[in-house]
């Protein structure tokens, strides 16, 4: 059924297929009287594009976003907000040849067995192509937490096969094709994808986000806290598999003392809940991240079905990146700049406006 | 806002705190003429409830759940089910010195902010008591899944400190009050908990959850995925700070040519996936796994402060799991199926009936 | 599907049967700190309920309603509310005879065939007994619209058979057992009640419904608009098959000359339009008028069929009110509130607070 | 906040302003498999369209509709369907002298109040101009309902001022420009309109809608059910100030015995109930009327108000339908048909295939 749509309040619903027409988005229940452009939403789009660099896919699209409605005169008028790509380099021929394959590690076997048919053109709804209009519509999101509130929401490569990155410096991010906020790590980075690319394989990633100056009070218990609600958010994104709030599967082997965050008239000694306490956020700085598996459009030939059901060997060919994780931090942060905003509503709603915590 | 409701189809809602009157919850959507007695529900909140053995909270509630509406002549009608438990054992005399502080690690301090005040007896609606209402929902989904589809959802304890437990023998996990499905682990077990209880400190937990026989094609792409749906569900249990979906976080370290899950005339060769492919079920057996993380309620002294913001230490008193991940097992399943039941009445509003897939 | 929640932020969710246990409900969304006693609720419950005059049924409910969650010390924690009232006067062997017959005018036929079978005692949950809850809810939105913003929902019988009620005086609803505004057509409506009850027959309403100092800006185009949603709401009453706003089928007759409400510095010269311009409130009272058909159940014999085919020809027997519409005035205004107070939470979420219109 | 989405499982976003860049929606939920073409949409836009006869505002739109996703090799996928309709005449020269006049009867007031300021341009979202998108969602609902259940909805005009339209002959229907399905009266309805263009006035009007070959069962107690839905959903029709379900507003003056709908073996003997009942559909045709309000665009001058509190008269100028109820009957039959669709998906959920009464 309509599963294309996420939040409550501030409420993304987005359509389009990776060789169709057009990519689109409508945005719904965004507060009126905000400055708007479409320069604010190409920011990150251009952040997420591919083509970028050589470790991502070669495709080349613009992505350039049109606003074609809900603002007027530069402002949002509260009214709902069309957004649209059009696609330009489809070059629907390079697939032709997957059109009857059940590729190994992607959705093909399941929308054929799910829908009867695909469009498989590129992987048709399933490709990653479609977290564009993600990004579109999480940098309203974004510019709307940053300008009212002071909200910064901000992501990065934390690890990518065995290569960890450490949050050493945020400017770092920008200026490097990985996202890696390590800069003693960038040649163990780009000598790992150089090999991959060589042997046609692909590695997997864990990226993390940051959300600083989050108020207090957001998280709505006991279904929509919003934790919750960040790892629908976030395990909805493309190829991952896991979902940490704050120290996540650490956890496992922490005492109850070493766990909980002390509290001082300073405020909280420590970090390890990652702002979030009860499902509501706690004002402390928000930390989550994410797991990416390794893309299955690889060289590397695998074994699989026909969808007449013989065993073949297959290899994907095409424009891929060995990492899809890279290309996932400008995703994760909008995903989780979306959720902060429809939580940000939905609290003002019940309990009037936001505060940020004294504590 | 409203956040105690968690379904589309199959819709959950539910209410009560810790030394309420009552715990409640109307489970909407239920197809008519399944066969459903209290006795149904009874069995996974016999699980779930506390002070069943020494390891466990000692607050002696019977939990007995009444069905107040939607079954006739024993079964359901296709109305809403209203059922209901009452708090027996309430003390809440124990409770009176936490009024004016922010425990550390605990909901106090986030409900105390967004609320403007808060039900402090027994952390109120923040309390993991509320979870006895996901169990019972979660029995009936259970029931139609096993009976109709013959889907059986199963947990068992993962880990809990550096204790791992494989997945040996289904039949050990109802036989010791750890959920273990390794009894060579059982006296490791029992000597962690003693440990702990000795020192007064307490120890997270890893609980993983396994769905078999779930048809394929479940799952609505691309923001209410089953991975996503499953994620929000599991996420939103008190404690859980993670949530994995089969290899999780191993995958970061994966390269593609090792974990797409080949598929030859036999079915799938090998299940890294977790039984999800493009947010859809495959027909392969659905893996999860949560970290739960260690209770705040211990008796090591703990620094905070009171409500009027004055520095002090404190002490948990009263009844307490030194690890409740042993208690999220049975509530793991329950959140797990009513997802699954969920997917399945929306798969089947699109798409018609489901099918197990050939493969 | 889940057809038993109303409302988006201020969620309604109810389940009970005529002749089940009992009846409840869970509010959800509703703003911390606002005092609420039971006795808030049972003064519309008492208003609605069965048994208070002569001129509606004689089955006699306490119809007592206990908060169960959601209040402490007097005040909503913002957490869900649950309430319940348990059926004390089932006497279900009133209703033996009807089991196998579909009774004409009744949902008997529709439920059978929808569900496959049904709970026939009394209708089971086709029953309006199903609006207790509707007005103890409604009754949490009326005390917090008048509270926090001065807004007064009141309603009256506008309209039986051919007797029409004028809007003469508001003191006088509360002092008949007909809600009739009108003292000088309490007789014309006592005779044609005691003539019905004489012939066994049963009459049509229409009910008015008026809310005052309406905040200006509630309402969200396109859909949810305010009149769409009180339509939604008005037309879930059992019994309903029109709904109006100010003129309502007036119009079809009206130029655009006589129905658009001028404006000059003290404000609107008219209401035509009912108080909602373009769906969003205007600030002037907000007018709604319902019409509600004549019970079915009556003792003049009716041809109908019984669930195996048979034709049969049948008299309900049992307590019944001659005219519903008298009790749906209590109805109509708890349904006129539920949806002013979500669309007051729907408006502060995206524009936040509200205000009384300075025009 | 977000409100610009209608139905649950069928689910129609609609975004576009009258004067904007395009008017778009996303319709998700569209079962998979069902042929679908641009021509399939454009047939009920042109009955809609402006500027097809001398009685409807002159404004030429060609209103070319444009399938951008969810389709692939002509039929439905699935996933998500993005529509676009380029807005090409704009003409928003014409509109300046109004945007700081709140037009009398207009959504201007009401838009500055909630939004704080308005796109003025011809009405920007509150015009009745974004029902084209609704058109070509209920196309597809219409489409699907044909094709697979034989569900026919259709619309005609019942009444324009006091000239009455009956339901003689449905060939009639799309043979006059006004929907009439009464040709004794085209020549009263040419010459009402004609008087009211000399006076610059307009007039209201009544539709109905009848939907034939529905299945029974559609319909979910007791918020959700049919007729509320229907009421929700043409209630938000532009201009619509009153609903009917069957008998509507007649049943007030109805006695019991005579608005039973009597049933014998070969079906009901009467159709007071309009094909629902307990909020359910009998199988029986469904019957419902709206009651549209005076288009305020006229050239009678009219007091107002400027933005600055100033007292002003004005005439609305520019292109306008003196009876917009005219093009309505298309509306509502989309409408309509989106609820059926919505609710035929609902039904397959719970209950499993739909199908005709057999009584």
């Amino acid at each position: 059924m309509a599963g294309n749509t996420i939040g409550q309040l501030f409420r993304v619903t987005t359509f389009g297929e990776s060789h169709g027409i057009a990519l689109g988005c409508i945005v719904d229940g965004v507060p009126p009287g905000i400055p708007l452009t479409e320069a604010d939403l190409q920011h990150d789009l251009d952040r997420r594009r591919p083509g970028t660099s050589r470790y991502t896919t070669q495709r080349r699209e613009p992505d350039q976003v049109k606003i074609l409605s809900g603002v007027f005169e530069g402002k949002t008028t509260g009214t709902s907000i069309g957004l649209l790509i059009e696609n330009t380099d489809q070059r629907s021929q390079d697939y032709g040849e997957i059109k009857d394959l059940y590729r190994p590690g992607h959705a093909d076997f399941t929308y054929d067995q799910k829908y009867g048919f695909r469009d498989y053109r590129g992987g048709g709804r399933s490709s990653a192509r479609e977290t564009a209009m993600r990004v579109a519509a999480g940098a309203i999101a974004k510019k709307y937490l940053q300008l009212q509130h002071n909200v910064v929401v901000r992501g990065y490569l934390a690890q990518m096969g065995d290569v960890c990155c450490e949050l050493k410096d945020w400017s770092q991010v920008e200026q490097n094709p990985f996202f890696s906020p390590d800069s003693d790590q960038l040649e163990a980075l780009d000598a790992l994808l150089r090999g991959l690319k060589k042997e046609g394989d692909s590695i997997g990633a864990k990226v993390s986000v940051v959300a600083e100056n989050v108020p207090v009070g957001l998280g709505e218990p006991v279904f929509d806290r919003l934790d919750a609600d960040l790892a629908h958010a976030l395990m909805s994104i493309n190829a991952v598999k896991g979902v940490e709030i704050g120290d996540g599967f650490d956890v496992v082997a922490q005492r109850g003392s070493q766990h909980r965050d002390e509290i001082r008239k300073d405020g909280f000694q420590s970090n390890h809940a990652g702002g979030i306490l009860g499902g509501i956020s706690s004002g402390q700085t928000i930390t989550a991240s994410i797991a990416l598996k390794p893309t299955s459009s690889i060289t590397v030939p695998g074994k699989t079905l026909t969808r007449q059901g013989e065993e073949v060997d297959m290899i994907t060919r095409g424009r891929h990146d060995p990492c899809v994780g890279i290309r996932a931090v400008p995703i994760a942060e909008a995903m989780t700049a979306i959720v902060l905003m429809d939580h940000l509503l939905r609290h003002r709603a019940q309990c009037g406006d936001v505060s940020h915590s004294q504590k």
